[in-house]
């Protein structure tokens, strides 16, 4: 390995003639394959190998990550191309990205690097208390992995860290799956409390009853909604919505879910915040449970679905909005009238115009008219890059039906 | 006057011959003048005339306001053809408009009527408590005030009611602009609270000193991220951002705006809150006082800026962008290291992604990196027609700026 905390010993990655540099020196983070002199020498660089950018003409633009294996074949790192990527450049952006953090959340759980826009390309990782699930899903996070862990490790009140090997863009890096704990100790669940309510969260057990923290700003809209009222989450996962309406004073809460561990830890998070005897939990296909609700005139004052992303890529958007519109048809007539509607999206390809076109139609064709009252995205835990749009995936649209 | 209580002795506008009418069944609340056939009886019609209105082949698509001297000859007012438009339909109409807000707001100060999203085509009211504030901007609402005005007369807890007659809509639909008061007494100020801010509102005062509530949700954000920090709040009117910043422990604020008497009431605000010795204020072209503070190097750890509409209209898009761009760089440069930004625009010309985009050149031309945090819009009680993609004219964004 060379040595990457120096920027003489550097490889150079140059940009091809008459390639036009502004987008990059006016902050986009990604080099495409097109743009660059691939020869041999470039080829042969390690996945993950730290290197100067130059323009055609000699001129630096910055430090970047290597990997011609991938489609993005550079990351910029940094734009001074003189910067050492070591273990001091590491600890400045981790304790950047801590203190926005500290401003804007009054608990140490939250997002706490949101790949490139904190400066990480390819990283995610959330904290939850005294605990960090790390996810490098960029070949040069992969390779520099202590740097990066080290960095974790001198947060405050950091104590245990869990590398999640789990990211499919891994794959596409050339990396390994191998997840594990890589400092300290993690076992059995962690109670995490956010908007009043109880999640419990299972950080050792993947995607499947993990917690997301995308979604807070949203719940807490939910919440808003649902005093005294009764909730249908559909798609519940571990109880994001409904979880949160028992918090702020729901009735009675319904959680629909596929999987069995999640809405088991719906349960326990309810058992948490003594509200029990509030929830009921439901296990099944969200769309056969909703068809046989309809079926049965079933009415919630609050319904809310926050399917998985029915539209992930441009080839199965069609499809995907297609599966919105149903969602939301059968979500609009379990309200009551007067009632109110939560549908989600966490669609990349489908973007918010689109979305809720889909969702119109839906609610349309349910014979409901609607007032939207609040679009909602990530919290700033999950901010956005400048350059990059499609980072802003999440949509959360909130309306009232008539009466 | 024709007999607006009962369908029968209702005049008829008809659209015209293969006319597509999905449009209106589908919702859309407004019929222009070439959809429809305007013959000698129809141009007879006194402006704000409730008619039916049918399809080419005379099946009814539903109740109407008709002003043949508008661009919007026709507002739909309900779907049903047949409804009386009686003091029963502006009392639920107004009672569904208080349902929703009481779910969502934990004290009596909100927008209550937001035009058509709370089906009454282009009126305006604010509440203030026991007062309330209406704009009756369209030419049917002003023909039957006094419904409308017992209606909102009879939302328990209200006892005044101002009548604001100036907007500029009332001159496109033959109005005058006599404002008034129309029930019980309003004199001085009324404290208002919002985010734990009190801002004081002159509601005889028109625009100048009038108090909106579109902003409350930003205002919100802007104090989360404005904790022990120095805050500047440009174009800053009665002090929306300035004191909610004061309000969630902001150091200090500076209110800079063009008005003496919204500064003065800034100041009153201030004064009640306990906060005045935390806050200055400035009168001056917030351009010239922002140029001013970066050419002394001055600096905030949060600058937010709240300009009125640059970009009102369409053939005002392109300056008003420039103008949006300016305010961006101007404010960029005034942001210390690692602080942030918050950027608004209530043009309706300049959508969400022009406007951001404007912002980000200005911000790249101070030479600032940055992370887009949130993008807000207006609260619930401003709901969005789905028609009418326009009325969500709002929109606040913040970055967070380099270190």
């Amino acid at each position: 390995m060379t040595d990457i905390s120096s920027s003489e010993s550097r490889p150079v990655l140059r940009m091809k003639p008459k390639m036009d540099t502004r987008r990059i020196r006016f902050g986009a983070p990604w080099v495409w394959a097109n743009e660059l002199v691939l020869d041999r020498r470039s080829k042969k660089l390690v996945p993950g190998t730290i290197a100067t950018l130059e323009d055609n003409d000699r001129n630096p633009l910055g430090t970047v990550a290597v990997n011609t294996g991938s489609k993005i074949v550079a990351r910029m790192l940094d734009r001074d191309p003189d910067v050492a990527i070591d273990a001091k450049w590491f600890s400045n952006r981790v304790q950047r990205a801590v203190n926005m953090r500290e401003n804007m959340y009054d608990a140490p759980f939250y997002r706490l690097i949101h790949a490139e826009a904190d400066g990480f390309p390819g990283v995610i990782a959330d904290r939850f208390g005294d605990t960090i699930v790390v996810q490098p899903n960029a070949a040069w996070a992969e390779m520099h992995f202590d740097l990066l862990k080290d960095a974790l490790a001198s947060i405050d009140g950091v104590k245990n860290i869990v590398k999640n090997a789990a990211g499919r863009a891994r794959a596409t890096e050339g990396l390994d799956d191998v997840s594990g704990v890589v400092l300290g100790e993690v076992s059995g669940l962690i109670p995490v409390e956010m908007n009043g309510a109880t999640y419990m969260a299972d950080l050792l057990g993947g995607q499947k009853t993990g917690l997301f923290f995308d979604q807070r700003e949203s719940h807490a809209f939910g919440a808003r909604m649902s005093k005294g009222a009764t909730v249908l989450d559909v798609f519940s996962h571990v109880g994001g919505f409904g979880l949160a309406a028992l918090a702020g004073g729901a009735k009675s809460a319904v959680c629909v879910d596929g999987s069995a561990p999640a809405l088991e830890l719906a349960q326990k998070g309810a058992e948490a915040m003594g509200a029990s005897d509030r929830l009921e939990i439901r296990k099944g296909d969200a769309f056969d449970v909703m068809e046989d609700m309809v079926a049965n005139g079933v009415k919630f004052d609050v319904v809310i679905c926050d399917p998985p992303a029915f539209a992930p890529s441009k080839p199965a958007l069609e499809k995907g909005l297609r599966a919105y519109e149903r969602v939301a048809r059968l979500a609009a007539q379990l309200v009551a009238p007067g009632g109110y509607l939560g549908l989600c999206s966490c669609s990349h390809a489908a973007d918010a115009s689109r979305f809720r076109e889909a969702c119109d139609r839906g609610v349309g064709k349910a014979g409901r008219q609607a007032q939207l009252l609040h679009t909602g995205s990530a919290g700033p835990d999950h901010p956005q890059h400048p350059s990059l749009a499609e980072s802003g995936y999440l949509k959360a649209m909130f309306w009232r039906l008539d009466g």
